[in-house]
This record gives structure tokens, sequence and C-alpha cells, in this order.
């Protein structure tokens, strides 16, 4: 399994990720899902992948090999197989670049679709793609396993991929878009934080990236493997606040008015 | 959808459960699914029930014919369809009770399974019984679709079902054996306002029931409709709590040091 968040906030966007796979549960390994590509200096995407890792690893593949070849200036190969759409280099607007990297992974999983099927399995992949491209807005995209894609908005600043349960009331209660970079960062850590305490299937390292608006950079990076004190410290200073909220709920009528 | 959460305490045991059932998105109306049976004095026992609405009526409907047909002196005409099993007011103990439920519903699931997956329907229901019956410690079962049971212990001492992810972090930061059952009764109801908030097919009026060991009768009884105060107030003092606890997370190393 996989938990994966993006934040959009006006300020500009945050994404968090966590590291574990598995096959099974007998089969758990550690991979990075977050993925930065800067293939020129007036743009800057950030993708976040959920599901099927061979699908997930080849669309990455695809993408970097797209821009390898055309920024050399050769015809991309697999341009035709994304329907001569636009790829990161050439895309003018997110919107593109989303739909771009939805017609790579629909393609990939069509490859396979036949003897997977047979198996049983599943190729399907879930994305997160945030960025921004010089005259446009910084933006953050979900793209469907089927390939279309929806985006964050005002209202609906964060979006989910993989195991989004356990670590969205959070989101829910404290989210807004004019949280600081850094307090949505600390929240989306958080949100992964207590996704594992749920779900062993989600773990460290955690990745977390800031990208300020405007800036065309990502202005922190920072991975937290499962042994960092800050994991522990951030599981106490939860815990504690969740004993208190406990203590400050309102009480029943009957406690009020012991018989 | 449904969310009902049961928790064995060494002080008894607390029971909370939605009332919202839902037929696709446009069919939404409200049932109770806490179900209380006291068909003698030396025991007690609550049912709460998720799944399909039909599934688990029938069943409630069986178990209140046999405790009639038992208690009245006649041979019950539906323990042949539970194997012959002891009901609620011949078993000796709660593991027995839990396997009559268990089978009652995979008997009225067997009833209909046909014509249900002809159209393509889930009959499956689950369900959380607890109770005491004297000479017996109080426990705590959950029932699966399939008609096996497992039973809460003191390292798990909760179980739940229905749309059971959004609740579960607090009742796995701040839930454990030795809470009062007052404070079990409060974790349970703001699990259970928690998972309304991120998924609209829970909803109010929350119930609330609360039963002492060794004590054979429900002690509180609380029933919270959507217009209740308590339901807001609480959520304030949550969101309150996760706003602190935000700001008492560890800062990132570039805020103590900045650039």
């Amino acid at each position: 399994m996989t938990y994966c968040v993006g934040f959009r906030l006006e300020a500009g966007l945050v994404f968090a990720s966590d590291s574990r796979t598995n096959a099974g549960v007998d089969y758990i390994s550690t991979y990075s899902k977050m993925h930065v590509f800067e293939p020129a200096p007036d743009r800057l995407f950030v993708l976040l992948a959920a599901g099927n890792l061979a699908t997930t690893q080849a669309v990455v593949n695809r993408i970097r090999r797209d821009l390898r070849d055309n920024s050399s200036g050769e015809v991309g190969g697999f341009m035709a197989a994304a329907g001569g759409r636009p790829d990161l280099l050439s895309a003018r607007h997110l919107f593109e670049a989303a739909d771009y990297v939805g017609h790579l992974s629909v393609a990939v999983q069509q490859d396979f679709a036949t003897s997977l099927r047979q198996t049983g399995a599943s190729g399907e992949a879930s994305f997160i793609l945030g960025g921004q491209i010089r005259g446009d807005e910084h933006g953050l995209y979900l793209i469907y396993p089927q390939g279309n894609a929806v985006m964050a908005t005002e209202d609906t600043p964060f979006l989910q991929i993989g195991e989004s349960k356990y670590g969205k009331p959070p989101l829910d209660y404290v989210g807004h878009k004019n949280l600081t970079l850094d307090d949505a960062a600390r929240l989306c850590l958080m949100s992964e934080i207590i996704t594992r305490r749920s779900n062993l299937t989600v773990g460290p390292p955690f990745e977390l990236a800031i990208m300020p608006r405007d800036r065309f950079q990502i202005s922190r990076r920072l991975k937290l493997d499962k042994n960092d004190p800050e994991i522990n410290r951030a599981m106490e200073v939860w815990t504690r606040s969740m004993q208190d909220a406990l203590q400050r709920l309102p009480r029943f009528p009957w406690e009020q008015m012991p018989l």
C-alpha cells in the first residue's frame, strides 16, 4: 500500500509520501514514491505515485525518456503512445502535463492488461502531479487510473492517493489554503504518521517537499527514516493532544448530576 | 454505510452506532443499528449491525422470535436453521451466543444469495455482539459475514464494523482497557463524529449504551440527533485540540535556523 498527499496553498505546494511497497504481506520493500522533474528553468513538477509499482516505474521511466529525447532535439519515441500530447517540457499549462501523465499511465496499463487480468492482478496506478509553469498558476492534480484528472481548488485544497482514510480527519479539521508552507508540511507529515500507526503497509521513510509559488524550485526537502526521533516526538505530541481533547470534551448529562 | 464500535473495558462495555442507511446516494434513511436483548435477569446482550439492512433486520427478527418461542415453552421454529444451537436465552457462554447469531446471519444470507447475486447486490452483514451471562466474564465479539467471530482482548479492546478507518486513529492513540466507562463512551462518540465528517453515509442520530460489568443492565443510554448541540461542541473541542497539536508539533530544522 501507499499513502501520498499533496496540498495546494496560497503560498505554494506541499507534498508528502511514504516509501513502503508490498506484494502480499511477505514481500515488503522500500521505494520512493516522490519524483521531481525540472525540465527547464521556467517549470517544476513533483509526481507522487500509488498503485502497481511496475506501472508507476514504467510511467516515470517514460517521462524521463521523453524529456531526454525531446530536449536533445530528437523526436520522442513514446510521444506517439501519449497521442502526440505535449510532454512535461512542451506543456504550456499544468493540466496538459496531467493529461500527458494520465495517457502514459493508461498506455502502460493496457500493455499488460491481458496478462495481469489472467492472474487476477491489477496494473492500476494513481498519481498526484503538482507544479507550476511560468505564466500559469501553481496547481495540483489527482490523476485517476483511467487517465482523467481532478484538480485541487480553494475549497478542496488537498488531494490524496492510496490509503487515504486514516489520515484524512486531521486534514479535514485543520487544513485550509492559508496555512503556512511549514505548517501544511507538518500536517501532511502527521497525516502520514497517523496512517502508518493504523496500516502497517504504509511506512517510512517519509518524504516531504515544499515548493513555494513562483519560485520554480523545491525550497525544502526532508526524508525521515524509521529511527528518526522526529517521528516519535510527533507521535507523542499527537497522543498527548488527543488525551487532552478527551478530557476537554463535553461531559454527559449524568456526569454533571451524579445519582 | 454504517459505523459501529464496541469497547471492552475492565469496568464493562461501551457501544456506539450511527443511524444512517443508504441504498445508493439517492435513498438515505434512518434506522437504529443498536439492539438490546434482556431475555432473563442473568444475562444481557447488545447487538450492533452493519451491512445489508434486510439481512440485519431478518437476523434481529429471528432472534426475537426464537426468544419468544423458547421462553413460552414452544419449540423454536428457527432453531433448526441455526443448527439446534443454543439461543440468547439458553446459551451458557457469550461465545455460544455469537455462534448462534453468526449461524442465523449465514442462514438468512443463503436464503437470498441466488437472487441477490443475479442483481450484483450483496446480502452480507457484520455484527458486534457484547454482553455478559452470569458466571462468565463480560465480552465483545465481531461476527463476520461468514458467521465466524473474533473477540476483543486486553491488547485489542475495541472492535469496529462498517466504515471503520476514519474513526480508528483516536481509538488507537487514546483507547485502552482501563479507561472509565464515561471516557470510553466519549471517545467512541468522538470516533463516530469524526467518521461522519469524512463520510456522509455515516450520520446521526448517534446512539450510545454503557453496560457496567456484573450488573446485567444498561446503566446509561443516549441518543444524539443531528441538531444536538453536544455534537457541535464536541467538534469544536476536537478541532481546537488539533490546531493546538499542530502548533506543538516539532519544528523543522530550517525553522530553528532561519536563512
